[in-house]
């Protein structure tokens, strides 16, 4: 993913060969969006090689990558204003380790981290733990219970905590400490954590799932969703379902903002994107593009079926299963052949929204998602990278101040604040020293 | 420990009041020890508030801290030469998160990352992952295991893996990588690592532990020891021991560096230095130093017993038990009260070697412990930050380098060039491409 989200970025000519191990090269990236005034650089990730066979898999550039958790601090030190927005799997790792990371991200960062929460789709991931991938409702309910267990354990510390006083020798004041006493079915976390309350009071919660409990999940826990939208109608409705479910919440609309994916190719002029999109898609190795489409659709096994032939339908998956349904509706919806649907989701964003124009065309179509209730902002995902992302932020964001769409500078330090988010209160348990006290 | 390593040093005042949360004080002390020429700056970890009781706790600085391997990151891009050495236990994490986040360090350091390697003491750090302390056989079987899947990850990747070739379209050699497939009594991890070979080839492996099993471990699998180590004849008797220990691994003596703790305090006169030590000595609240000893004594329950009275006899503890059995020895040797302990335990440098006095007099100690073989070099723990620190650096630093005992500028780029540790070739399983194939 470090030269673009184009399958084939890597091998354009206007791209620098990156294998993604210079941290000097992602700082870049994260400067140009910085320049743009953008809300955050946000890193996907899964703990293993891309689950496609190695042949396929040594013809990109995603099979080595940061851990992004380790890159984004290093970035928190060369960027001033940006958010940091890293994946975590919660089928894996144990809440207080991942909790504790971004807890001190965000003191780091003066308020920056966000965690965009997965339960991972990569069968290869799986097998780096030792496990099978297990059930979506399996991933889901110790999802639920995990972030749950993370947003406790942020609360740990009282803001005003820290007397330090020399004189009498209190460092903090031990009433302003809760352990958690997470009892549940999944874990077992007595807290307190051992990192104070971070700047943002809980760094920003990112969804990334669509399926019901995952609308569910963001609905009650989340502050940002990142959704795959390809068409306008389908995004108009799942904004509006999940907006609905807040409510029995006790939590108002605006609380979460919803930015879908959107896949981007600009150009000058118009024939000028459609020049890349072309060069781009002449890149494209066949092999690659119906191994990426298998793993889109949850490494289902495709060598039965003929290329030229239809999508076959009754394909089952465990892991991402919102991908899937779009995925295949896309191929009913345009008639697309096998072929067709991997070229599309190699070239095109894998299933997510796709623009390609002038920024002005560019500029249409998102003011249209954005005026139409469809989304709150967007989650770019350029073609390739640095040049996509320079042509967003130099002829697509220029375009957008103009129209009073888009902030011409920051106005807050932290990315709660971008995204006019309030700083949350913190939650009392009303277990205080004595609970903690019983457990030295 | 962020105001230094005596437990009341945050209350002297030339202490600056730091609760630990802000990341440019951080990077001055690592500015500050780069500016010594010193090899690394050494993070100590564990997930968990002390453990001792909330009141106590709330009289020093020590419960609250970054997570280590997130503050790393941020310094590395805040330093140019230094060595960056986090701790992580083995005992509640998952090797294939360990090995990716220091290959991840070690990439975007250039070359600088360090794994300390502990299987934790603290049973505050337990309660947080719904675990139990395990006995120490079964920790260190576990460590073992653990650390022989970290190296092997680490080497999944060939140096020149990559050869990004646009033309042909191949950006790796699929030959060139090479899965782990480890199937063991904790852990079962497919692999290959996500991550390609770091500038080191493999980060640097520290170890803590001086019991017999965390011995055999140094000596087979580490290339540093930071060890406790109070007087010069057990310090030569350790270091011996554990160099001898090598040869059946077919390793050099060379391979393995022993640096022992050395707590320092330092003066311009013999005086300002004792003065110094009283004035920090008079900052111990009696009930902190009682429940750091108990802490130190592997959460012995010393109420039974009074402060004037000897130290009790027969102690035992599953938590670290080199640092029991030295504590408990120093007290024999020098006939101490349980108060006595307690007091050098919190304003000694717990059982560590402690040095205090002028540049000249601590710069002979040193010279002494480095040319009888008792130590490589040493783990510097000065009471107070950043004034012990600057103390060393601008008067300890010139002595020993006028005496030809220390360089007096980096020659090497990396951590292990610091060590005059050789790049460790990569091992070949010759599980190659094909076994990665199947796994996708």
């Amino acid at each position: 993913m470090a030269t673009g989200h184009h399958i084939a970025s890597w091998r354009h000519k206007d791209v620098p060969l990156e294998n993604g191990t210079n941290v000097r090269y992602w700082a870049n990236l994260a400067r140009i969006a910085e320049r743009g005034k953008l809300d955050a650089i946000f890193l996907y990730d899964g703990a293993g090689l891309p689950g496609m066979p190695l042949d396929q898999a040594s013809r990109g550039d995603r099979a080595t990558f940061f851990d992004p958790m380790t890159l984004l601090p290093a970035l928190a030190m060369l960027t001033d204003k940006i958010g940091l927005v890293a994946t975590s799997s919660t089928t894996y790792d144990q809440p207080y380790y991942v909790a504790r990371r971004y807890l001190s991200l965000d003191h780091l960062s003066g308020g920056r981290a966000g965690w965009n929460l997965v339960t991972g789709v990569n069968r290869n991931e799986a097998l780096n733990f030792g496990a099978a991938m297990q059930p979506h409702a399996v991933r889901y309910a110790r999802a639920r219970e995990f972030a749950d267990v993370v947003k406790g354990l942020w609360d740990s510390w009282a803001d005003d905590a820290f007397v330090m006083d020399k004189q009498s020798g209190r460092f903090f004041n031990p009433d302003a400490v809760q352990p958690l006493d997470h009892h549940g079915e999944f874990f077992t976390v007595r807290g307190p954590m051992c990192v104070a309350r971070s700047p943002q009071g809980q760094p920003v919660m990112v969804q990334a799932g669509g399926s019901e409990p995952g609308r569910e999940l963001a609905a009650e826990t989340a502050d940002m969703v990142y959704s795959v939208q390809a068409d306008l109608e389908g995004a108009k409705a799942f904004y509006a379902d999940v907006k609905s479910r807040m409510a029995k919440f006790g939590r108002e609309p605006d609380e979460l903002k919803i930015m879908p994916g959107v896949y981007t190719i600009i150009g000058r002029t118009a024939q000028e994107a459609e020049d890349k999109y072309g060069e781009l898609s002449a890149l494209v190795d066949e092999s690659v593009a119906t191994a990426l489409l298998s793993q889109c659709l949850g490494n289902a096994d495709l060598s039965p079926y003929p290329l030229d032939g239809p999508v076959p339908t009754g394909l089952t998956t465990i892991a991402g299963t919102t991908h899937l349904k779009l995925l295949l509706q896309i191929a009913r919806d345009r008639n697309l052949s096998l072929r067709d649907l991997a070229v599309e989701v190699a070239a095109g964003g894998y299933g997510h929204w796709a623009v390609r124009g002038t920024p002005i065309q560019v500029a249409d179509q998102l003011e249209e998602r954005f005026l139409t209730y469809a989304a709150d902002g967007f989650n770019l995902m350029p073609a390739t990278f640095p040049g996509g992302l320079e042509d967003f932020v130099d002829l697509v964001v220029p375009e957008l101040q103009r129209r009073g769409l888009f902030r011409t500078d920051y106005s807050a330090s932290t990315l709660r604040g971008h995204l006019g988010l309030a700083r949350p209160r913190r939650k009392v348990t009303g277990r205080g020293k004595s609970a903690v006290r019983e457990i030295a």
